[in-house]
């Protein structure tokens, strides 16, 4: 099942693909893609609908991120070997883990702005996941039955902030619009294993990140089991796991994003975006 | 004006005190202090109010966070020069900037959960602030006015899980009732000098800080301004401000909390809170 919700930021409504691909409104029969909706329980009485005798979504309408209700959102960082490498940094004995602001978070089409003063604007294509099911202590072999489904994400990053700003790195990771995500929320039952999902980003048409999530270092099922040690995941926190090599920082020299580029990302399975960047 | 929340967690209602300092339910006027409640308009509307026409809150009432619907929880590190010096770094050239999950939120006075493997378990009394109104790129003279109010904090720390796991700061700051907030909330109005607030914490009974936001290195003002250059603040988030020296990773030797262990802390005007440390 693909879940989305479409309509003006701020003011969304639910939605799902129908077997054609089309866009199908769920506005009538519930609230938000949200919390209990991302339970077992809720995904399922979503599944019982035929979406067939659902209202058209209009083919102009605008898509937003595909859940609501963001507690926080989560990142890994140097989470393969070879970005890694590329960032002139270790792979680390543990996951790195930093938060991006919610305020970030913005549908995977709409403009990335520059903010002012950045001059090292960069991007990472993720594999991003959604919680399902409150997850504490929770071991690897029942993490992902805490996990409602799985998305495409742009980790977009401004490396300046990230890095030479005294820190933390969530100084350059929490800018509006930069969490563009979806444009689906694809259900864990249509992805029969998340870490063998070919991904792939490019700027101006030009491939730039070319990879796999078959070479993550720690997994989404670690993933969930390690971070529910440190805090409570709740359902609609978003996880997202990381970036294969390719970006602009690792570049010789470093290729960063100005205002006019266009930035097109890719997940097998999870759709596509493609970000114009614009001025903040 | 005191806001606050009080009943079980979860479930909180909003409430207020009235002169003589009774908590007063608001219940049957409002839904919860979050959003556009926070506005000045949305303020001005309680002031408004009579308290003593409002009904008594059951004295036994657990007491909430003071705030619901919070977006995000910043917190700013290494803002007392002498805690700096304590903990062996420098004062940043600009304001260390991380993130508690929102999910450590809890009321004032709710036990501490000391996490599984934790061996420094820490506190710091922390001036908090709510964002009341949209900032983004706000400069420093129009900075206080996208503040709600004010509130005492502790931003409970696992040392281990903060500096010694591969990084970030997040994972040692985020467990489950790691971020006690309240009593209330106190309007900006009734706060004539955020900067002057003299404030402690006693472990057991002794004192282990007692400082001023007088010595705090970059004040509220200054803070609403800088992380507006790099995220939007938002109605309803939380900033918290950096503590002063007397943190048990700067004793000699430390000193960390024990499972229970009573932590008690307050802040002039802003009322006192009372942690006991419980298991995970």
């Amino acid at each position: 099942m693909k879940l989305l919700r479409w309509g003006e930021a701020g003011a969304e409504k639910p939605g799902m693909l129908d077997g054609a691909g089309t866009m199908r409104d769920l506005s009538s029969i519930m609230g938000d893609i949200a919390g209990d909706v991302l339970s077992d329980k809720g995904l399922a009485a979503l599944r019982a609908l035929d979406p067939a005798t659902l209202p058209l979504v209009p083919e102009s309408a605008r898509i937003g991120a595909p859940v609501a209700g963001v507690g926080k959102m989560i990142a890994i960082g140097l989470n393969y070997a070879d970005h890694a490498a590329e960032a002139g940094m270790q792979v680390p004995p543990e996951p790195v883990v930093f938060m991006k602001a919610t305020s970030s978070i913005c549908g995977p089409n709409d403009a990335t702005e520059k903010p002012r003063g950045s001059e090292k604007l960069d991007w990472e294509v993720e594999l991003a996941f959604v919680i399902g099911k409150r997850a504490k202590y929770v071991t690897q072999d029942e993490a992902l039955e805490h996990v409602a489904g799985y998305m495409l994400c742009n980790d977009v990053s401004e490396r300046g902030f990230q890095t030479e700003r005294s820190g933390q790195w969530v100084k350059g990771k929490s800018h509006d619009s930069f969490a563009p995500i979806g444009p689906w929320l694809v259900t864990r039952d249509e992805v029969a294993d998340p870490q063998a999902l070919p991904m792939w980003l490019s700027v101006n048409g030009q491939g730039m990140q070319k990879g796999s999530t078959a070479t993550m270092v720690y997994g989404v099922a670690y993933l969930v089991s390690y971070l529910s040690q440190f805090m409570t995941l709740e359902p609609g926190d978003i996880i997202t796991t990381g970036t294969p090599p390719g970006v602009g920082m690792g570049m010789k020299p470093p290729r960063f994003l100005n205002v006019g580029d266009v930035v097109e990302l890719g997940i097998e399975g999870l759709g596509t975006q493609r970000q114009e960047i614009v001025g903040a």
